[in-house]
């Protein structure tokens, strides 16, 4: 796309289109006129600033086509201003990552400043081009989050609804795109792929077969530093596992039948858990810091565009907008949300206990007459379960969508926060809840191996096919579609697909909607690994073949299925962190107690089963002390990178003395010299005076 | 003693004192000459540009004084611009507390400006004395703080050894008044007293018997924020107690015997310490904000004084100073000090189960031949064990500074964090140790329930005695001495100490060594009510006794009993609060313990042991998960300072943008015109020339 920019107006357009913004075929014209106007606007007036222009029609299907499609771009100095006030990082002469500043621009690295062509600024119609500044200084994916970021800022000042739609009702504050959106008015806003961008990273990514890692600098480039982060993490993971799962092959070749050979597995299991997680913490940390976003400091965080109250004046910014108590808030956490969740939980605990019931049944009916036709009933009450649990999270995830946005968070992250917590417990009790149910209610390690076995085979298997067969399908009937037009085109002597038709195919492609998914699907896997691997030692081999698998499928319908996603200058995996690690404190607890309950162990205290339970509590404990010490003392940052980030502080720091100390010191000079300078200082070494008065 | 400053030269002296450097009666004249001349000497040669001048003789024993006293005082501008350096908060003129800048000076509260009295410049021989500027805006102890910070940092630049030693090397880096009192050149650096606002403070603190609480924003006016947070804390800590005591004294009066109706007790205890160690998080924090320490930046910290190494350039700051290699120091701390202090457990544990042997023996020979002597052979185990125990706490409390010290830690807060831990953790395995074996390996109840009283009393006596009777008694004599000097004085028909006379006084009292030892005693104490007090419900009510003549003892000793210590802006009790958290877990595990052997709680499980231990094990992981839970959901700082705090930052974000703005704007005008102006300038008013070219 930016090939396509710099190769002039090929298409016939005058800016650089970075993010597309479709509205209803029918909105009507005044309400368009206004967004328009709203977005190409001056700062002062509260516009955005940015280029907008009509998508032209495509060469086919003229009369189906959406008209109401607008290109958005922006001036490369509006684009630079923006990284500033967003506090993007970005690489210093130096070779450290420093905050962009438009004053300080000339000493970063790849910046082709001003210096080269001073003159060429070109003017066409009205619009002035300044293609000398930076050209490929920004990523596209850093424009695209820009352009989203003004965008998203865009809000209601006087108006009291959107022009022509009586109903979009608007107050000072509101957001003007997430009221379109949420009314109709307003279809969607994405940005656009970079057609040569794509081709060589999917290249190097999954298209060819090699034995090296992800390029993972070049998918940030591409599609941001929080989908660089997941497949890091991704990466990171599978590597982790593959100690685990070498221990495990001989333990699954050599010992199929001997359960009571898995302390060591278990011990293994503890260390492990414990060690990757903090490792990942240093790692993610050295990723953050090549790519810039660990110690950006965050603006002021603006209110969600979903956020509504009553018109009042922040207490931080002392800027008009809604505000919420957060005792209301806090009451209906507390009060609704808590009481459904546990609802929820209770709920599936009680599912549960009906498919153990229906199961043992099931196994009489079968025991009485073992006939073929029994034996398929045996398999219909774990049928039954796993659908019920397919409905019930699918149910549970809308409720939970719900009743966050319900309990009216004022940042994104806290409502993010909140909704994943949410969706974690919910669905770790209906995961994990039967197989705790097996291995300490029932005590059944055979059957704990078998269910684990089930579960995590099925679930990959339905994974893969959700996630690279059915896009690999949707995107071969899509291409179908695509060779028709092309062959078309050929016909008409052109090779590149024009604007207008890209436009228009990615409009109509899925939206990614997040991480979430891919990392509830690994945090279910670690679960399966850390919890109860040792009964069952295939299962980090398992894992480790689907992550393999997982990289490719992700990949692929990263870069071909789903709509490109905006960017996020994440600089960890958030509230993940926290969750896999509350995760392998359960570990260790859970792999206590199946090392308490193995006839190896239990071989130790022949004769007081509660001393057996005294020594298991002891070790736990000790073992738990240890795991919160280790956290303690392993520092989160590896040190080469504290001590550039202790530079950088302290450079800033020292700068900032000296701006102020220049500051005062001509402010002084100036108040000082005021009165005097006309009295005494006309004579001779006037200056003297004045410095030691003060 | 600043009423006596301004009083002017009443003593003669042209400084007002601050601190007090004794040097040795014998230190060599260069060496005395050469220390002075770097703490008046000017920033650029690397002095403090301070204010020294010798203390003449006092009325008395003229000839066995140490003439070599020294008092170091400041100019007003150049303490101001200390008090920027060290980024000391002050109250704005909105009532927020912001960082202190010369440039804003104007816009503080209770900052009496240059525009009082412009004029009033007086020059006193060569010094420029300066009282205009904010007379009483930095008090006394934040004027020492800065002092000190300045001696502190005096470094040898290219000194090789202290002039006229020879053996006192130096080399770049290096602090003098660090080598000099290693030496023994320098006999003490020390804050002065103020009598006026000593006996002020003192009668509202202590003096006055009252109901109301301390007056903590007066402490910390006189002896700083770490002080203050100590007092407070102690404070705090005796009101949290109350209810305790409440519910244990009924307990006491009517169930003496009745030792099976704690496990309510318990779970009370349970609820309270984790509840009051987050609320005193809030609380600090209110403190802290109020005092303005919350939200200062600490400037880069320097090597403690005690720092070695090999010379070359902090990669941070890249200054020379000597490095040292970290990962030396990890192999010290993991190789040396970790395997000396679980030595030295061991050994504790050793002596424990001696003494448990020793009063077996006791008890038998007493069984056997019950006469007098004998019942009081059976306390002699008791006694030798406590005296092997103080013996031991002494050894190791220096072996612990001693491998502190030699772990070689460049922060000072860092070295002290190290030594907190060594020492916290063998004194809580000294005190507790025996309580443990009695309560879990014993499970002895009545004698947990006597060795607990014995300990409690004991210590709180011994305490007592320490802090209160022993400073008191001290106070007398010295107070004996004082009056003979003041008949002396009445008979000359003077009225106040001369200064010489004052400072002589205050370099003879002992030196106050740091909040460590009362929050250590605290901590012990803690521990008994938190652990145990469900067994002898009347701990809670003798910690409060104790506490309550604490204050006062404490007060009393800082006001009358030790030298002036210098403040410290802490915005928390540091490290401290992490140990008390660590000891309200080790009270949860403890308390369920306790329960799950109670014969009330094990009535209900009267088949099996089995069940009983694993519903213990159960309920105390929930609680431990409620636990971790709670103190991650309470927000540690109250949301109107959180707001606060945003507020600032937000506006310091803000303030800053424009003035980068306004600099880069300035700055192009400035290299536009620098072609221009030196052309056609050079003819009139050269000031400006000068000035522009600065």
């Amino acid at each position: 796309m930016l090939k396509r920019a710099s190769a002039g107006g090929d298409d016939g357009y005058r800016l650089t289109p970075l993010v597309v913004v479709e509205l209803a075929p029918d909105a009507k014209e005044e309400a368009i006129a206004w967004l328009l106007s709203k977005i190409s606007d001056s700062e002062q007036n509260g516009g955005a600033e940015l280029l907008v222009e009509q998508l032209r029609h495509g060469e086919a299907d003229r009369e189906k086509d959406n008209r109401n499609v607008f290109l958005v771009g922006a001036e490369r100095q509006r684009l630079l201003s923006g990284a500033e006030d967003l506090g993007l990082f970005k690489e210093f002469n130096d070779g450290s990552m420093r905050a962009f500043t438009c004053a300080n621009k000339d000493n970063f690295k790849d910046f082709k400043g001003t210096k080269v062509a001073a003159a060429a600024v070109a003017v066409v119609g009205k619009r002035k081009w300044d293609l000398r500044d930076g050209d490929g200084f920004l990523s596209m994916a850093e424009c695209q989050y820009i352009v989203k970021h003004e965008l998203d800022s865009l809000r209601a000042k006087n108006e009291t609804h959107v022009p022509g739609y009586e109903k979009a009702k608007l107050y000072p504050g509101k957001s003007i795109i997430r009221r379109m959106q949420s009314k109709g008015i307003l279809v969607q806003v994405f940005p656009l792929h970079e057609t040569e961008e794509l081709k060589r990273l999917s290249f190097s990514w999954y298209k060819k077969v090699k034995l090296s890692l992800q390029p993972l600098d070049d998918i940030r480039h591409y599609f941001g530093e929080g989908m660089a982060l997941y497949f890091g993490f991704l990466e990171y993971f599978t590597f982790a596992l593959v100690p685990m799962a070498l221990v495990g092959v001989p333990y699954y070749l050599f010992d199929w039948e001997d359960y009571d050979k898995y302390v060591l597995f278990a011990a293994f299991n503890l260390v492990w858990c414990t060690v990757i997680l903090e490792a990942w913490k240093r790692s993610s940390a050295t990723l953050a810091y090549r790519w810039g976003t660990l110690s950006r400091k965050k603006a002021f965080e603006e209110p969600r565009p979903g956020f509504h109250g009553v018109l009042g004046f922040n207490p931080v910014t002392g800027r008009e907008e809604p505000l919420y108590p957060n005792t209301k808030r806090l009451l209906r956490i507390y009060l609704v949300s808590l009481p459904f969740v546990l609802l929820c939980l209770y709920l599936s605990l009680y599912v549960m206990m009906v498919y153990f019931l229906m199961e043992g049944w099931a196994l009489t009916l079968y025991d009485a007459r073992p006939t073929f036709w029994m034996s398929v009933l045996t398999f219909v009450p774990s049928v039954i379960y796993a659908v019920v649990i397919e409905v019930m999270n699918l149910i549970y995830r809308y409720a939970a969508e719900f009743l966050t946005g319900w309990e009216n968070h004022r940042l994104e992250s806290s409502y993010q926060n909140h909704l994943v917590l949410k969706v974690l417990v919910f669905n770790f009790f209906n995961c994990f809840a039967s197989l705790f149910y097996i291995a300490f209610v029932m005590q059944d390690m055979v059957m704990l191996r078998q269910s684990l076995a089930t579960l995590l085979i099925t679930s990959q298997i339905l994974n893969q096919v959700m996630e690279a067969f059915l896009p690999y399908w949707l995107q071969r009937r899509r291409n179908k579609k695509m060779m028709r037009r092309a062959s078309k085109r050929a016909t008409l002597g052109e090779k590149e697909m024009p604007l207008a038709d890209q436009v228009r195919l990615e409009a109509n492609m899925s939206t990614y909607l997040g991480t979430f998914d891919d990392y509830l699907e690994l945090f279910l896997l670690f679960g399966y690994v850390s919890l109860f691997s040792c009964v069952y030692p295939l299962a980090a081999v398992l894992v480790v073949l689907n992550n393999i698998t997982e990289v490719y499928s992700d990949a692929f319908k990263m870069c071909c299925v789903f709509k490109r996603p905006f960017s996020d200058p994440a600089a960890n995996i958030g509230v993940w962190q926290l969750a896999f690690e509350a995760m392998s404190v359960i570990a260790v607890v859970t792999n206590c107690a199946l090392i308490g309950m193995s006839p190896q162990v239990k071989s130790y205290f022949p004769e007081s089963e509660t001393q057996l339970i005294l020594w298991t509590a002891a070790i736990e404990h000790g073992l738990l002390a240890l795991k919160f010490i280790l956290t303690f003392v392993i520092p989160d940052v590896p040190k080469h990178i504290q001590t550039k980030l202790a530079r950088l502080e302290f450079e800033s720091l020292e700068a900032l003395k000296k701006k102020w100390r220049a500051l005062i010191g001509s402010n002084d000079l100036k108040s000082h010299a005021s009165g005097l300078r006309l009295r005494c200082l006309r004579r001779r070494r006037p200056e003297r005076l004045i410095r030691t008065a003060e």
